[in-house]
């Protein structure tokens, strides 16, 4: 048995992101990977307006181990999609984070997703702590 | 001597794009393949939007017979993108379609491109008149 | 507790697959949506050779409704990519694919994931049966 | 009057590209999009072949100034693309590459784009000569 979609009360941190022609399979829907790349962008774009993340000067930078996808329902471009975002898990070195879409005002999630951060040293790419910092904005999200 | 980047008030109508983290190159900037994509969704937009196009049941479609771009300087996720749309020759079965993309807040343009529409029988590819209600409404985008 | 690596031996068939430029991301690695995109390749190119996927014409379709990766470690443009695909469950409307992916001439796989296809009639969207010679033909992928 | 398509023997060097079910659209082709990811993915690959392009540690890197396509006709995934390449101009920093994109086995170009690459420093992104020993392998590909 699946578990039902989402709703938004179920998520933490909400952002808005466009689609585009390109998104659209054959299948005039969004394209099974297109969700991924928006779980990138919901955390990453959280992480740099929290001053987190900088990819060209850090000292550490999340890698993903793992991620995952549920699909509950189609969307499509020209849609808007909110992503809604949350904290699942915060270790010593990794962090899961949950994200779920949802298309132009919908409250129900089309699709639910999460993946895993360890983070590394920028240079040595051996895993390290979770800096302070980090993990105390990471707190803020989980629910 | 390369023409120098115009700006918002060259453009008839705009959109905006959110931009995602794999849109960032090696190198840190909006690969210049992204460029692309956002011209489709930009034009694809307004036409959806006015009701001209109908990609699953339409009797018309556009095809792209030729596209391109100058790219002006660089853009970043996460950066949002103004795209300035406007149309430069409506033939009789062809259009060209110019797009400016203005990052954040900027009146310069970082990017400027073009593509051609050819419009096509949905069901036999072969060429066919501009439909009359998307003529007139690409007349709105002339300046 | 992660399960280790697999290797080839674990797969049933083998597809060749080129990298692209903007595959990278920041990092210089291959961007953990990437992967999502050679799983989709590497199983719709099986089908499609087997005769199977029809996407404008068949009567059967799939939709995927759960996917997942685990990355072991990093994978760059311009390696070539060799993706390992097998069978692993088989129910009366929808089949679980797992694939892995060998770079280079690697025998340690640097990602595994898999996705579940539900077969949905072409027209209205509704589940229904795999049908029979798509069956026979996903047995022999079985490992 | 649009030039007539090119053939292979048009072309310097040639490359093979896999294609991907996303990269085809709502109309079942390749997006015009993905043409440039090719491009791109065509001169990079024979650039860093050549030990000429090392994106993380390489004095001077080539940034897309200008970049286009004529389209020919349709290609759609599965098909195998080859890509042929040649130099049509080299400048003091600037160089002008051409791609044609053949799908399968035919002679008959169904894409033929170019971009221009400007070097500049690694570190100030300001404008530098090509560096010599790049601008001597650029030369064999000149047709």
């Amino acid at each position: 048995m699946r578990a039902p979609p989402g709703s938004r009360a179920d998520y933490a941190h909400f952002s808005q992101h466009t689609t585009r022609w390109m998104d659209n399979d054959t299948y005039g829907h969004l394209n099974n990977v297109v969700h991924y790349m928006l779980f990138d962008a919901t955390v990453n774009s959280w992480l740099i307006a929290q001053g987190l993340l900088d990819p060209r000067e850090g000292a550490a930078i999340g890698f993903v181990i793992e991620s995952g996808c549920r699909y509950h329902g189609p969307m499509s471009y020209p849609q808007i999609i909110s992503a809604g975002l949350k904290v699942a898990n915060i270790g010593s070195s990794s962090v899961r984070y949950e994200i779920a879409l949802f298309p132009d005002s919908s409250d129900v999630a089309a699709a639910e997703g999460f993946f895993v951060h360890v983070y590394v040293d920028a240079k040595t790419h051996r895993p390290c702590p979770i800096p302070q910092q980090t993990r105390a904005a990471l707190q803020t999200l989980q629910k």
